[in-house]
């Protein structure tokens, strides 16, 4: 079935605000064999009206995000309504929601908010948790050559769990029975997109049905395939033969998940010492649930007195080699598995710009280590000559997939 | 000047990657007093095309990413030359570039990158800095009836060099002078959007001319005006006097950057101590660059071991009060800003979820502790039942908003 998604706001078109509607929809409904075949952004107000009007004969199901609220631009139930010669009625039930709603939070009601309880004859209510305004479904209707329309809010915490709890089960129902077409994505860390590319490309282009798509990002790379089951397990077979310990994750789980799974099935703990991450990799850590049982302690220590007091660092250390070396990054690692008593520690140290480079230790030049706990402890020296959210990104990205081949 | 972005890319509406590209091209093209009247999404392939045809005659400028890369799947530029009737010329300027290129990082030459040197009749050549594709601009051609178009490349560390470089000088050349039309953004911290537009938005409706825009966020809410100099000038007056000292930001700046800033003006120094935002607020500080200047240490203590060991918190405390409580954020504040010798200490104790809560203590319950050398500690008791990365934002949030209270 052809979906088109239309996201409204001018905050959208202005650049206030990143669209993630696209990737959250496209995501939660792929399970359903549908795929988004084109997206549409446009401003509040009647632009709304010509992005459905289009879309009307070329499209089978029709989701809308935006414009359901209270203020004047808010206006795509009115539009759509009127569009497709619908009458809006008043419903109490969502009006005495509202009410009920703004009691509790101290608001007054004014008219503009009693137009949310405002439906389309026919339209189904979807009911709203997390803000006044619901959702509204309008089933296809074949002599008006209407396709389905679904009208949603903008806020993300709105929509998304109205998506879950009453989008997804009507198009369930109208969505015909799965075409057998599945995705399966390979995350992969510590190779460049080439690389892998040449290590599989040639074999899976080989077969035939596959569709197989590449994502690059800062440090990992993304092998999508999209195709029967058996067309998968064929091209599984091949990606796991060559690429196998590189894949951190089937699941969509990012590398501090598989980093903190593996912590906790080996019942290890960590410690992590950061100068030019900052924080960063001791986050990525805890953004984990369930990571307190095994981050046992973080130090950021961007000045060199931090260096000394809180990870015992001999400051000749740093005055013979300077803060950013290979000595200093293991001293960091060492002192902080020692300081937590620590299965394993991570350190890192570097220069992530823009200022602070010297000629002989350029901007980008970061060092990572990784102690282990009666081993020797392991240092890299990377280069990532990037602007500092990227230089981040890659620092941690090194530092974590380190310790994961140590856990593997 | 009407202006369409179309944004190709599988991956886009499959959800494997946010679309960022239209925030960024809006925030570029605004100061020029160029609006995107709309934005279409569509995968690689051949629905590029339909989406170009139709933009043709509805848009004076138009703006294409992706697709120009060596796969298969990247025909934007074969597409577009087929539809404007333009014969592709191989320019070898580019394929000597990207030989260059292909050469320095030890990659082989296939067929499918010397495509990447084509380039239809007529175009401007966009160099790219950062990968092999180059940009490519056509300009408007009223005879033949069509508008200026441009084709960029999808990555965004490609895109944002190459159209700072070589995009807005020909845009700045094409778009009529400026129509006095500019916009103001007021970023505000600590007021809910209910507040915000009952202090101002009566007042600010009655301008005639204004245009205004509240876009929420956890913790902050963006109010945009937008209008002519004159009106903005007595806009931004009513909101001064109305929201002083909640506004934290006029140049689009984080909260994270005031305080960094107002910390090195004032030459004070911070520490901090997290529990539950486990390095976040570390490393928000940390992204700001300068941060080191006046960052001297962050500790994360999940454990209570740590708490004890890293920051001096006498056992009993916990025992008595329970890791999550008023005199444990205190005394963390107070350990971290004595280990540091800082001007001001921040920490965070709470449970974010989803485990360990308690009836007493539930998910979302987070003490913040603002410690400054010579003055009593400040502790802040909030409830932020959310999910894990909103309840670390809303919790650094309110700890940035404390420290640039103090510091104003």
């Amino acid at each position: 079935m052809r979906t088109i998604v239309i996201n409204t706001g001018t905050e959208l078109l202005l650049g206030d605000v990143l669209n993630s509607h696209l990737a959250f929809i496209a995501r939660e409904i792929f399970p359903l064999g549908l795929r988004i075949e084109r997206q549409v952004t446009v401003p509040d107000g009647s632009a709304i009206r010509d992005a459905i009007a289009e879309s009307l004969d070329r499209a089978d199901i029709i989701l809308i995000t935006g414009g359901l609220g209270p203020t004047t631009d808010d206006i795509t139930r009115e539009i759509t309504a009127d569009l497709l010669g619908l009458k809006l009625q008043h419903d109490p039930a969502i009006m005495k929601s509202i009410e009920t709603r703004a009691a509790r939070r101290g608001f007054r009601l004014t008219d503009r908010v009693a137009r949310q309880a405002d439906v389309p004859e026919g339209a189904t209510v979807l009911p709203n948790e997390h803000g006044s305004a619901p959702g509204l479904y309008l089933a296809a209707n074949q002599t008006k050559k209407w396709p389905h329309l679904f009208l949603l809010p903008g806020p993300p915490r709105e929509l998304h769990p109205m998506f879950q709890t009453s989008v997804l089960p009507i198009l369930r129902a109208i969505v015909p029975p799965e075409s057998g077409i599945g995705r399966r994505t390979f995350r992969i860390a510590g190779l460049g997109e080439s690389l892998v590319e040449e290590a599989i490309g040639a074999q899976l282009l080989e077969i035939p049905g596959l569709e197989l798509g590449y994502c690059a990002r800062p440090g990992e790379i993304d092998l999508r395939l999209i195709g029967e089951a058996s067309i998968l397990d064929q091209a599984e077979r091949i990606i796991r033969e060559k690429l196998g310990p590189a894949i951190f994750s089937t699941d969509g789980g990012d590398l501090e998940d598989a980093v903190v799974k593996l912590l906790t099935e080996r019942r290890k703990t960590l410690a992590i010492a950061e100068s030019c991450t900052g924080g960063y990799l001791a986050h990525r850590i805890t953004n984990v649930p369930g990571a307190s049982a095994v981050l046992l302690a973080g130090h950021v220590t961007y000045s060199n007195q931090a260096k000394r007091t809180m990870l015992g660092i001999d400051p000749r250390l740093i005055v013979e080699h300077g803060a950013v070396s290979e000595k200093v990054a293991q001293a960091m690692a060492e002192g902080a598995l020692v300081g937590a008593n620590a299965d394993f520690a991570l350190a890192t140290t570097g220069i992530a710009g823009p200022g602070g480079g010297t000629e002989e230790k350029p901007v980008g030049t970061v060092f990572i280590a990784l102690a282990a706990r009666g081993r020797a402890t392991k240092v890299e020296k990377r280069f990532f000559p990037d602007d500092r959210p990227t230089f981040k990104v890659l620092t941690t990205q090194t530092a974590l997939e380190m310790l994961r081949r140590e856990l593997m």
